[in-house]
């Protein structure tokens, strides 16, 4: 018999139907074969040489010099070329009484994690993944000044099931006017909570999870890897800051290499327990203006689609996951390098 | 630029992001030739004479009779072979403090549509659709007797990118013993809106649909079909009874007709418009033990796959759609037939 679980940090409920279960190792799809994937495609606007098929770029690492718009970068951040929100214009509001609605003002950016097509944040340098990282504190930092929006979306889709019709690795970053209704609704569980108990929900997932032990992937000095209780997704991965905040302070030096490890290693192990799956990588930070430090934790969720969100899952927001996070963590465990 | 949209009925933001529009004839799949699936497939389990593949009937239409699990039937129910969740046992509940969990107990069926393998409910007699919505009726009418049910959720999956393994023609039944999270939410808005303003919102999305007219699809004596204002996928379409009601009650033959009706003038449009679409449709229904009547209105949401969820979209609840609903339903209008 199938058993449905809860999390307790957002009340979701989710189906282990674990009559069709899936073993960890059938979800591993075909290895890419090595040179699959040439270094350099002519044809790719995010390749070294191509630096005018994107808008002009906002920020560039190069550690040798060399002039904006060209070759020598290490990580490179463009505007989207075809971007979901721009940075012009006001916000507005139109027939605030029915068709509501508001101009698509923002940022839809693009980080370029690296000059070679074939790269991954799964493989590449400790070195390079901190190099991502402090170019998305940066364009943070810059974004948020901006008192027209309320929330930066930091997000990974990697492969053409996630959405991804580019293979070379990029991160994307979209700052909306509008607070995610997703992101209150998981702050409002949390400070529900809180109001319950006096404590975050999250730091109480984390020495849940710590004493249970089963569905933990890795524990560093700062960050703590997991399979929630009630994955979504077969090997639905989270990464939470032992320490609580309630955002993600990339600025400081002493959070940004720490991340850099955790991220490295996990994706490292998802890339080599089941062949560079296709996942979304989602930061889940805390709104610009609303100061939820005591009960809202900074997170990341990483959502392998190694499973389809069919009608029952998007009619009625319970997901069904054939494959048990005990099961998952176990098998991940085994791909963790020290 | 872009514009952000609020659906009234949910609060859900989604961005029109027009500058990646794809015209709607754009996003017509290639049709598949006639004759490219056979009427019969012997490895097909819900072929006729491959009964003995399903678990025993719970029911079928023969008109002609026979005998149960033979030949000779025009819609068949039976258990899901890989089920998600099962009849027997108690729902219980465990550890309700923290790792909570229930059994799962429930049902998990199939509503095989048509003995025939390439049949579709956009092309078949508008008898046969009826007598697929007479079968759905009676087992909603059975299940709905369980006490340990909670919900009962119709759905119908079609092609490979919205997660349906089967060509031969069907609707899933999971009942569930939790109401579901975002039947939930849809009720909590829904009830909001009337504590605001004395009457059902969605009775008022009719009546602010018709007015403004460009997002009409069809209207009939007794549903309003059309593309919602801020529609999540590009030719998402909603069928909504004008005459209030919480439950569908298809029970009644009066609601049945005119129901088959406009699913298959709907259904039909899309097929004919797009060359038969990926799609998850979904019944939104009133939860079996929660009285609703005033302030919930069941409806139908068809979700054409046409685009990818990605990180954008499951890390925030923010959708971000290509085709404007106006444009679409100005498309589709054309292939309704009178």
């Amino acid at each position: 018999m199938s058993e449905i679980r809860q999390d307790q940090a957002t009340k979701r409920w989710v189906i282990m139907a674990t009559e069709r279960a899936k073993r960890p190792h059938d979800l591993a799809v075909e290895q890419p074969p090595a040179g699959k994937q040439e270094e350099y495609s002519p044809t790719c606007p995010f390749c070294p040489g191509n630096e005018a098929k994107t808008p002009p770029e906002l920020l560039a690492h190069r550690d040798r010099g060399g002039a904006p718009n060209s070759p020598g970068w290490q990580v490179r951040v463009v505007p989207n070329r075809f971007p979901a929100l721009t940075p012009d214009g006001e916000v507005g509001i139109r027939d605030p009484l029915w068709f509501t609605n508001v101009a698509g003002v923002g940022a839809h950016e693009v980080i370029i994690e690296s000059p070679m097509h074939n790269a991954s944040p799964a493989t590449m340098s400790l070195d390079q993944v901190t190099s991502v990282l402090v170019a998305a504190a940066n364009r943070f930092d810059c974004l948020q000044r901006d008192r027209r929006l309320n929330y930066i979306a930091f997000f990974r889709n990697n492969g053409l099931a996630a959405g991804s019709s580019l293979v070379h690795p990029h991160t994307q970053v979209i700052a909306t006017p509008i607070t995610p209704t997703n992101i209150r609704l998981e702050i409002e569980e949390a400070r529900r909570h809180y109001d319950d108990r006096m404590h975050c929900v999250y730091c109480e997932v984390i020495e849940r999870e710590r004493d249970a032990g089963a569905r933990v992937v890795l524990e560093t000095d700062a960050l703590f890897v997991f399979e929630p209780f009630a994955s979504r997704w077969p090997f639905e991965t989270w990464i939470v800051p032992k320490q609580h905040a309630s955002m993600l302070a990339l600025g400081a030096p002493e959070t940004v290499r720490p991340l850099a490890h955790a991220l490295q290693a996990t994706l490292g192990a998802l890339f080599r327990a089941l062949g560079d799956p296709a996942y979304n990588l989602v930061l889940h930070e805390a709104p610009l203006r609303d100061s939820c430090e005591d009960y809202w934790h900074w997170h990341i969720e990483i959502l392998p689609r190694l499973s389809t969100a069919a009608g029952f899952e998007l009619g009625t927001g319970i997901w069904i996951n054939a494959t048990l996070p005990e099961q998952a963590a176990d098998f991940l465990r085994q791909f963790v390098q020290a």
